[in-house]
């Protein structure tokens, strides 16, 4: 039986899942969350189904042991290929909830016609949004196109830069993205680009991320279920599986604070 | 004992070693190469030195199993953090030679008096080519950059536009660059971009990379060891420990031809 005053989990491949961290914070400021990064094994991108369903199976197992009330699994590639298997694995014990189901209801609930996928190779390449919309039986247009270059563009701070410029003007550039009604930046890191994004197409295009639909489900969740904590029980903790000062560094650009992480090894 | 028929281990952390690969291929055709990259733990330049010694430990004692006549390490940060290591753990079995040793030689050899330096985040923060250079009792003077977009730019195959001109416009503007005799490319991707950094420099610099000048040392090596293959016995092998698409596209990029690779699980 879990109580209001446990915390809230929060895991990601790396830090960049801290941008969801904060949308979470912000809409629920009362709430007490544990972070996990698993920055040993980033990027999951490039890893086999079979082991970064290993890796949440670990992180789950270690969210668990820290009591967690509820667990959000923060990441495009995670919550593809680990969301339903880890959900059927840990029903029993918690509810888990991933960045991808939320934003896409979100977008059919407000009648876009027309969406424009940006993310990793990986996330475009797992089919993920596509999919879940056919799903929902939406008639909602999904164009989708892989934009590797934003995320570590993103860490290395060059937003509203020449170099930012033409990496945007190369990717959304392409027809499918001008004839959208509507963006999804479909990457953690992504909203840090959001007003250079929405000032390309001038202003036309809604622009939607995973981030606020999340934070959104999880207060409706907790709500729904009692859960919601009542007064702040605590500081927030941050842990990762490999520490470098890089992390820290963007750490802070993501989280919009100074934050003290700790490394933790996680049996393998 | 050590013959000439045996084959030469490369290692790097992912396959942008490649490029050192077909550097050596080229120089000494008769060599048969056994390839290992350790995909399922790239990027190293996130890893810590345990990590990383850990991971080397695991591929050397791979291509001795292999039964390999000297060891290459195709890998800027696999270098830095464990060449010294491997090394004294390693001497009595097999000669391991790394990357960075022989670039920095030929530009003493050839009386550079100031050199830029292009890397990761990680081989420019592991301050490896500054420290050799001191070591090596030499007055070249060197500057150095991370410049962490480009090995992603390079992925993605965006040399030639206007994304690889803003870039390297943002990085090569540096004065510590302009006012430099010459450049070197610290990271095995580099190369592919060898010519439009020429060019931006309108041909006035020298331009070094890894792979041409450890080449040379493999085969003095050789030659010093009477261990040069005298004819061809077989063809070369490609192992990676994460096969996915992404690797298949890039390693084609890399070693100039398609090539075939087998995935392996190293004991960890």
């Amino acid at each position: 039986m879990k109580r209001p005053e446990q915390p809230i989990g929060i895991f990601d491949s790396g830090v960049g899942g801290l941008t969801v961290a904060q949308a979470i914070a912000e809409a629920l400021p009362n709430e007490r969350l544990v972070y996990f990064g698993d920055t040993v094994h980033m990027p999951y991108g490039e890893k086999s189904p079979e082991h970064i369903r290993a890796y949440c199976e670990q992180i789950v197992e270690f969210l668990l042991s820290k009591h967690v009330k509820l667990i959000v699994i923060a990441c495009n590639t995670a919550s593809a290929i680990a969301a339903s298997y880890l959900r059927s694995k840990y029903w029993q014990l918690v509810e888990i909830i991933g960045v991808i189901r939320p934003v896409i209801q979100q977008i059919i609930q407000d009648q876009i016609s027309s969406v424009g996928i940006l993310g990793t190779h990986a996330t475009i390449g797992s089919g993920i949004y596509p999919q879940l919309i056919q799903e929902y039986g939406s008639t909602l247009d999904a164009f989708q196109l892989a934009t590797p270059l934003l995320a570590p563009m993103i860490e290395e701070g060059l937003m509203d830069t020449e170099v930012s410029k033409a990496v945007l003007h190369q990717y959304l550039s392409h027809p499918g993205f001008t004839e959208c009604e509507a963006l999804l930046l479909a990457c953690t890191h992504y909203p840090l680009l959001r007003q250079e994004i929405s000032d390309f197409f001038s202003g036309t295009k809604r622009i939607y991320d995973n981030a606020a639909p999340l934070a959104n489900t999880v207060k409706k969740y907790l709500s729904e279920n009692n859960l919601l904590a009542e007064s702040r029980q605590g500081g927030n903790t941050f842990f990762v599986s490999e520490q470098t000062a890089h992390f820290e560094k963007t750490a802070r650009l993501f989280y919009g604070t100074q934050i003290t992480i700790q490394k933790i090894d996680l049996p393998s």
